[in-house]
Parts: structure tokens; sequence; C-alpha cells
């Protein structure tokens, strides 16, 4: 089996998986309590708080806990809308974000905000003079995506920082669940006001994420209640899952300082490997991320293409995951490219550490007999 | 040890932790992946989605999976309201609600609606009449919890549903978190809409639960994105926490058959032993819920009785695990007895199916040395 579609989601490592059942079976207790059971979940939380907060360069008390990357971002973005409307109701994001904040502006627009979206180039990116010129005396937040999840392009998120460090009253956004372990980024530097982590793209568990908030950062919770995590998140905090969060991001950090360079010779194997075969388009921009390279087989539909690969033991992804259901094109390469067909046929390869080069030879080796049977097929 | 504060969380079963365990190593694919991966991810979530559906009596299509009681509660209060206030803004509860329903309502007088708080009389129960008085034309919720996490009083759901029939047009939401596996409620028969429950309070994980949806219904979500669970709650789903959670539910609902009268005799242990104790004045009703005992030492704070019963081996709780660190009065025991002395002072017992008859009287014992000491410091 070679396992291409990393960012779907990841496999947990054994040693995080093994941190969930040690935290579940002797420290159950609830954080709030006031007993020494209680306490001792307290103070495994807040461990995991400053691991983490060392991890991103920030403070423990900016790190807070959430289910994952949907959450975090509807957190972050209905949450910094709603507490600072009464400053203005314009607010900015791209053309080609996750679902889970276009739909959080999409809500947010017809609760009367006004939502520009930024168009991308044919690599993926906006442009900083665009966003810019997108800037109004009334808008409030931008959000941004660090690395786009369909193709792998990286937004100029600490140029676009410098632009947005002139307007102090604009809240800064980055949904990083595509880019942290993989591409480089500061949220100090690039002065980020909100920044969306999940878990399981990690190698951590599902149900689990982070949401810096940075310190003086005003946002409206989606749920109230008993005033954990500093009153922006109520609820029982998942205390396994979350030290277990914080021993995937160290392992997936540290890995990808051990793996940069592996992982950038595989996405040279599939980029060129790729562009070779008769048919396919590569839509991943050559800079992209080191992890995702997405291409399309005009007239060829993404999932016939898929289940293919499936015969030869290739797991890929068409559109995103949570996307891949509905069949729609994908949105992020129709907007790079204008070009329907094209978008109807993309297929996705997400890699991650734990891939060899030789299984991305194999891969792209399946890739070809695959199109060309299918090519056969379909004349 | 003697762990009685099973109402704040429980001790996961092992199972339900082996559970975990197996579908996170070997069935970690996104559900909404497309291949086999994925595909045995989403066969193992519509399979927990069936057997909680089967336990709960309901349809599969009516339970959606969500990260707790908080994220429940909150999703349903909120999503209805949100939904249907263009039919009435006026949305009842009663006034000792878990502080996830009560602070939800509270933002919601804050946006505009009228709330209702049912009061309760001494044995911590609303009265139908009173509800019945509340309702207006406008009317569009009513959210009542079935058993109080402070005091155990169980309220007259079924009533209350029988009245409710009467009004199509007004949402019946019941937080079910410390009912559920306690005391019996058909959700059916009772003509509840929407229903919270919670992993961790019934030996399931942290992070996890269930909101059972009647079908029909529409409730706005917190989380949009991805349009997992029928658009009502966006996100990757927490496959391995789910599984967990109906093997969860069915343990404790099968234990909740088996241990029943060893339940209900601990309560009888714990309900004389307290009355027998000097200065000692038990809170809850005689007819409560079985696994929750509450009283007063007026005149001693909680805390200190709490460590010094935790010097003994027995751990018990103030108020809710939640409300614990702002070290406040229990508002159900305020509200039930208008005595702020008593209220200050609440101890909370909660027990669960594995507890021993020979614990509660070992735990009476300590309680009784415990009072006197301090008593005996206070003088
Ligand atoms: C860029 C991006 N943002 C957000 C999400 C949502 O994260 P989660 O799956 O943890 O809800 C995903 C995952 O699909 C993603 O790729
Ligand atoms: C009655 C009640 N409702 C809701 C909740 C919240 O559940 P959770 O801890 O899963 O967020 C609790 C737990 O404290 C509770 O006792």
């Amino acid at each position: 089996m070679i396992y291409l579609d990393n960012s779907a989601t990841t496999k947990p490592y054994p040693e995080v998986i093994e941190s969930f059942v040690k935290v579940s079976t002797d420290y159950f207790g609830n954080p709030s309590s006031l007993h020494g059971i209680g306490t001792q979940a307290e103070k495994l939380l807040s461990t995991a708080r400053k691991q983490i907060a060392d991890l991103l360069k920030v403070k423990s008390a900016e790190v807070f806990f959430t289910s994952g990357g949907t959450e975090g971002n509807n957190l972050a973005i209905k949450g910094a809308a709603l507490a600072n409307q009464n400053r203005g109701k314009h607010i900015i994001t791209t053309s080609i974000e996750h679902p889970s904040v276009m739909e959080a502006f999409q809500v947010l627009s017809e609760q009367g905000f006004a939502v520009t979206y930024l168009p991308v180039d044919a690599t993926g990116r906006v442009s900083v003079v665009d966003l810019e010129k997108a800037l109004r005396e009334d808008t409030i937040l931008v959000s941004i995506m660090h690395v786009n999840n369909e193709v792998g392009s990286i937004q100029p998120i600490a140029e676009i920082g410098e632009l947005l460090k002139q307007y102090p009253q604009i809240l800064f956004h980055v949904d990083h669940v595509q880019g942290i372990g993989k591409v480089d980024l500061s949220l100090i530097d690039a002065g980020i006001d909100l920044c969306t982590i999940s878990g399981h793209k990690l190698h951590g568990l599902k149900g689990t994420g982070v949401l810096y908030i940075r310190q003086g950062v005003r946002i409206a919770p989606l749920f109230s209640g008993g005033n954990q995590e500093g009153q922006f998140r109520s609820g029982t905090e998942n205390v396994a899952g979350i030290v277990a969060l914080a021993k995937a991001m160290r392992i997936s950090l540290n890995n990808c300082v051990l793996y940069a360079h592996k992982l950038k010779e595989i996405r040279t194997v599939f980029y060129h490997g790729l562009q070779e075969i008769d048919g396919v388009q590569v839509n991943s921009p050559v800079d992209g991320a080191p992890h995702i390279i997405n291409f399309s087989v005009p007239g060829l539909k993404s999932e016939v293409l898929l289940h293919e690969l499936e015969t030869e033991g290739v797991y890929v992804s068409t559109t995103s995951a949570c996307s891949s259901k509905k069949r729609t094109a994908s949105k992020t390469v129709l907007e790079m490219y204008r070009n329907q067909e094209r978008a109807e046929s993309v297929i996705r390869i997400s890699t991650s550490f734990h891939n060899e080069i030789e299984e991305a030879k194999q891969a792209i080796d399946a890739i070809g007999r695959a199109v060309a049977k299918l090519e056969k097929v379909m004349r």
C-alpha cells in the first residue's frame, strides 16, 4: 500500500496513541475538579499547552484547544467578525480557501458582512497589491490560508503580515492546517493574530486542534459554558487528546527538519514523472509546498482514475477530502486555470515524512499505466 | 481511593480505550476519502451511528456526533433559536441548568431573544403548570435538563413533552448528559426534538458526544465547512472516538440494568448516613437520580471539606466541576433553598456502577470524621 492522501488525514504515530492511552487510563480526571485527580489532569493540560506554545514560539496563554481545523477556522473567523463588528463589517479572504473558511464567510455575508474574495494567479497565489487595494476603512478581518490544501500553493503570509502591520485594527487569521510541519512560518514575525492548526493532519488524533489567539485579541466564543480555555472555548477539555497533540506536533516538527530533503526529492520525482506522462497536466506550482502535487488528465473523471490507482495499491484523492463526496470540480484549479474540464479531472497526491522515494517511483509508474489504460478505454 | 466524582468525569472502560486504539491504528482513514481506506472508516462511522441510534431507539439519520456536552447544548440551543427566530424570539429554560445551557441562553438574550427562567421548588424540580403559563405565541424553544448535575433532581420530562406536543411549533431540547444510563427516558415518547449526550460522563472518552436531532428539525450549524454530519456539524469526524462512544454507551446502558439495584442501595447508604451526621444537611431530593447526593455543612467551606476528605482517599466535588474553580455558591442549591450559607458549603457525591456499597460506608465514616474534625477547628 502506498498511502498518498496525507492531506486528507495522516496515520497517528504509535507514540501519540500510547500517550493517549496512558492519559486516558491513569489521568482521567476532569481538569476543573479541585481534588488531586483533577489537578493532575490540569497539570498535564498546562504542560501540553506550554510544549505547544514553545513549538510555535508563542505564549502558553495564546494556545487554545479545539476539536480540529474546522472548529478553529469557524471560531477564529465568526468569533473575530462578531466581536469586532462595531468597528466595521468588511472582511477579506481568498477564492481558494478550505470550505470551513469559505462557508464561514458565506454565513457572515448572509448576516450583513461585506466580503471581498481575492483572486489567485495561475500559480495559485494571491497578490499583496490586490489585498492592499481591497482594504477599506471598515475592514476588520483578513483570513488567508498558508498552504492550499488542493494544489499546495504557498501564500505570501509574511509579506501580507508586513502590510497588515500598518493596519492594527485589522485582525489577521491564517489557516495553517496544511502548512504546519511542512512550510516554515513564524506566527510572531508575520504579525498573525489568529492561526488554525489541526491534529490529524500531522500524525495526531482526529478531534484535536489548536487555535492560536494573540494576547489582547478578543473573539466571540462559539461554545458558551463553564469558561474553560480562557472563556473562548467552554467544555471539558480532551486532556488525553491534547497531550497526544503536543507529542504529535513535537515529532512532526522534528521530522520536518530531518526529512525536509527527502520530501523535496519525492516531490521532484512526482513533478517530473507526471510531466512525462501523456495527457497529464500538472496543476501545482513549481515552488509549491513539498507535500502536495496536483494534476489533471482532462477528459478522465478523477474518481475513475482514483479507483484505478487503488487497484494498484496507490491511495490518492480527488479534490479535498470533504468536498470529494460532492463530486464537484476543484475550486482551486478552476480559479487558477479557469478551465472546467481541467478542474473536473484533478488528482491530489499528498505525502508525509514517511513516504519513500521508491514509493514515488512506483506510484508514477502506476499512474502512467492507469492513464494509458483508461485513455484506451475511453477512445 | 474512593472516586465519587463521576458526574465531573468517569474513568473510560478499558474496552473503550481498546476500540479507540484499534480504530486509530488500523482504520485511520478520513471517512470522506473516496478510496478503500476512507470507505472503511466511513463504514465504522455508520455502524457506530446505527448502534447508538438503536440504543436510543431513534433513527441513524437523527444521530449527530459532537465534541461533547457543551458543544451539543450550544449547537442545539443557539442552532434552534437562530434557525427559527423568524417565527418568534421567546425561549424558555430553567434556573438550574448547566452553564453550557445557561450561558447559551445568556448570549441569545444579548442578541434580542426574550428568556423565561422557570423556578424550581425545594425538591429541585420545575412545575409543568409554570411552564404552561410561561408559553407565549412567540415561544420557539424550551430547554430543560433531565437530571440536574448538582443535586440529581429529575425533571418531569415526559409530562413536559406531553404538554409540548400541543405546541408543535415549539422545539423541545433536553440536556441528558447526567441522565443517560442512570434514569430512563424515551426520547420518542417524550416528544423530544433535540437531546444532548456527552461521552466522558458514561465511561467514554473526552471530546466525544452526541446530539440527537429529530428528523425534520432544522438548526443553524456552529461549524460551517465540508458539510459532514448532514451539514449540521462540519469537520473531519473523530472516527475512533465515535466508535469508542458507541461501545461506552452500549456497556453503560447494559450496566444500568445490571447494577440499578446496587446504585440505589449505595444512594440509600449515603442518604441515611449523611442525615445522621451532625451539622449535615442533605440537599438532594429523596426521589432524585440514583448517582448524585448533594449535602451542605453550613459554616464549613466546601473546598476545605473536599480537601480533608481527599486526605482520607475520598474524592468528591463542590459544585459542578466547571464552576468549581470560580469558588462560587451552588446555583441549584441556592435556587432550591434560597440560603446563601447552605449554597456555599455544598459537597457533591456522584457514583457510578463501579462503586461498591462498602465504599459508600467507608466514605460516610470519612465524612463523619472530617466534619467533626473541621467543626472542632472552626470553633
Ligand atoms: C486547509 C485546511 N483547513 C481546514 C481543514 C479542516 O480541518 P479538520 O479536518 O481538522 O476539520 C482542512 C482539512 O480538511 C484543511 O486542509
Ligand atoms: C448537565 C450537564 N450538561 C452539560 C455538561 C457539559 O458536558 P461536557 O463536559 O461534555 O462539555 C455537563 C458536564 O459538566 C453536565 O453535567
